[in-house]
């Protein structure tokens, strides 16, 4: 294994910013559970909520509207939880003539497709709203589908495999203006681009420390005021009873922290990888030939690449790339271990075979010119040498057929 | 306020022990996402698996029984999502003629008796078992409301506020002889006395980290080898598909830690603390007349004191604890804020103006025979003070009457 490392998996997680290593260090010194009301409970208490103000002030929310949560899946599962309890009788039996209809995509993260696969196994109807080639809804299907019927719309506001952002305002507007709740995963987008969950009208939205620097375990889950909730954890009294279990306050803290330098660096963070990411992109384009760029040139987050190598396995690709100490994925970290291919290219129209020898790029403030380089330098013939085996081996599958 | 601190607060949350903290500030340098497959991944991956055998070996668990959650109320919680799945037909109607009953205690931790609650709403029959004045459920009572139709029997180990423990082993061969799931709250029980979940014969156990010095924002449940789980939250692969999220690796890193420790340490910590305890209960005793311990004398973890003061308010105590530097607490942290005195205590048949007395002092490894003696000094004035202030208000309501 190399020396040179170069990770270009942020998406999959960063590494803590070191003002929020400091400040979790720090605050490891300090103990006391913040429902306790004597001293230590009290500073446990103040510096939740202080942390509580930072991440608002990220996605541009009213005080009081974000509820913390052990992390996105426990977020988005929150308002499908939800969902399920304003669909359902008082005996659990989905209302036959309520209004039950949830509106996704296809190319949600798993944790939401697969809420909404429940949610369809008890009954409510699902509809997976299709992308097209570069990963964007249409909303003439959204039109087509919405109803007074409509209970929920969830659309991610980011993509996590490709980068392509939605016009989740719009997405809203249509949604509120049916009756339905809108929520939308915000995990790959917050502290990527400038978000106002007030300006977009959204109802519920999903963040997540571990993707913005700070620690892994925590989340948060907007609520505007007012909208219904329905705790996925019954328990004791914490955050008014929207989310039960002890504050997790160190990891509480490092979120506050993350946040309020993701908000403070915003413009600088784009400065910072989106050249890089372009550099990555045309070096790509110019060493390797016949690759696809998957996703929107327009419509992304500035630090993520998605791109096919057709003719080499995908994990092949990842494998041969972490020999060089560069360190990528084939998708979602989520859906890793498993083989099949990614349903957010597929649901763009890639082929299966394509979609298997694709690999998401994602950057991060540690990413130097140099690492870019570095990475398109060893990528070239890797690709060159997996090719040349997958033709092989053809060859002997047609020697043997 | 004065400047000694004694905190007596250790059932509510513990402060990291210093090996814990250590561990957890080197693993803060290391990042990766446990479910990636790059080297940072594979990592991310190694670490957490060591501390999953740490938390087994902790309770006697065969090696992959422990899933990871985000702490003991979500672990207890997707015990209770699991029956309510078990419990309901493919359209989520509790089945009228299946195996619905669950029989637990008036006495569990608030997440238990509000997710026993919840189900009870959607008609599943639920039993909250009565306890006597030691705080200890009668196997009269069990055996009566035991049946073929009985779904789940979830008894905690240890009670959080009295310390009292129940013999789980005897309950557990009870409900297993009716073809009954066992679950037990372990989170006040696990590193305070020996815990093997084999021999007790469980099938789902809750542990926490932030109970036994570890992190907060952590915990797991032991879900016996073939024994069912539904996700709570629904999402990625992680944990073989028993709970989605991505891991919260510097947590679990630290769950191992402490977890190994508490196994290591587990007779000096009862040698450190029950002597300390017996020391507070025999000097109140001895300067405070007319008070009441509660809990049980013999089956008790080595370091709960539960006290109730006739004549003073719960809140005041505290409060003027706290003016002195001593935490404690007037029952789980969790209902605090609510004025109602505790639902332990009451199903003890303690009454309730006894109950809103009533003190719980929780020792642990900081501890010194210095503090315990500071504390009875500075509480019996306190109490002295407060019981005079009581008997003033009781004079002026009858002259006002």
């Amino acid at each position: 294994m190399g020396e040179k490392r170069v990770y270009l998996d942020y998406n999959a997680t960063t590494p803590l910013r070191p003002e929020v290593r400091e400040a979790i260090i720090e605050d490891l010194a300090v103990f006391g559970n913040a429902s306790s009301m004597h001293g230590a409970g009290r500073l446990a208490h103040n510096r939740v909520e202080e942390a509580r103000e930072a991440v608002e002030a990220l996605i541009g929310a009213q005080a009081g509207t974000i509820t913390f949560t052990s992390g996105g899946s426990e977020s988005n599962n929150t308002v499908f939880e939800t969902m399920r309890v304003l669909g359902s009788g008082p005996d659990g039996r989905v209302l036959e003539s309520g209004r039950t209809g949830i509106i996704t995509t296809a190319i949600e993260h798993p944790c939401v497709l697969n809420s909404a696969a429940y949610l369809k196994s008890l009954g409510f109807p699902v509809h997976f709203l299709r992308v097209d080639e570069y990963g964007r809804i249409a909303m003439d299907e959204l039109k087509s589908v919405l109803s007074e019927k409509t209970l929920l719309v969830s659309v991610m506001t980011a993509n996590n495999e490709t980068g392509t952002i939605q016009d989740i305002k719009e997405i809203a507007a249509l949604a509120k203006a049916q009756g339905a709740f809108v929520h939308s995963d915000g995990v790959q987008s917050t502290g990527k681009i400038p978000v106002n969950v007030e300006d977009l009208g959204v109802d519920y939205f999903t963040v997540s420390a571990h993707k913005i620097y700070g620690p892994k375990g925590i989340g948060g889950l907007y609520i505007r005021k007012k909208a219904p909730v329905f705790p996925l954890i019954h328990g004791g009294h914490q955050e008014d009873g929207r989310r039960a279990g002890t504050y997790n306050n160190t990891g509480i803290l490092g979120f506050g922290k993350a946040a309020e330098l993701a908000l403070r660096d915003l413009t600088a963070y784009k400065d910072h990888v989106e050249p890089l990411r372009d550099r990555l992109r045309e070096g790509f384009l110019k060493t390797i030939p016949n690759i696809k760029i998957n996703g929107h040139l327009a419509y992304t987050v500035p630090n993520t690449l998605n791109v096919s190598f057709p003719g080499a396995e995908g994990e092949s690709i990842l494998l041969s790339l972490d020999m060089k100490g560069i360190e990528v994925s084939t998708g979602s970290a989520c859906a890793s271990g498993s083989l099949e291919p990614s349903h957010v290219l597929l649901a763009m129209g890639v082929g299966p075979e394509l979609a298997h020898g694709s690999i998401r790029f994602s950057l991060g403030w540690e990413n130097t010119a140099g690492d870019i380089d570095y990475t398109i330098e060893a990528a070239a013939p890797i690709i060159a040498r997996l090719r040349a085996m997958s033709s092989v081996s053809v060859e002997q599958e047609r020697s043997h057929a």
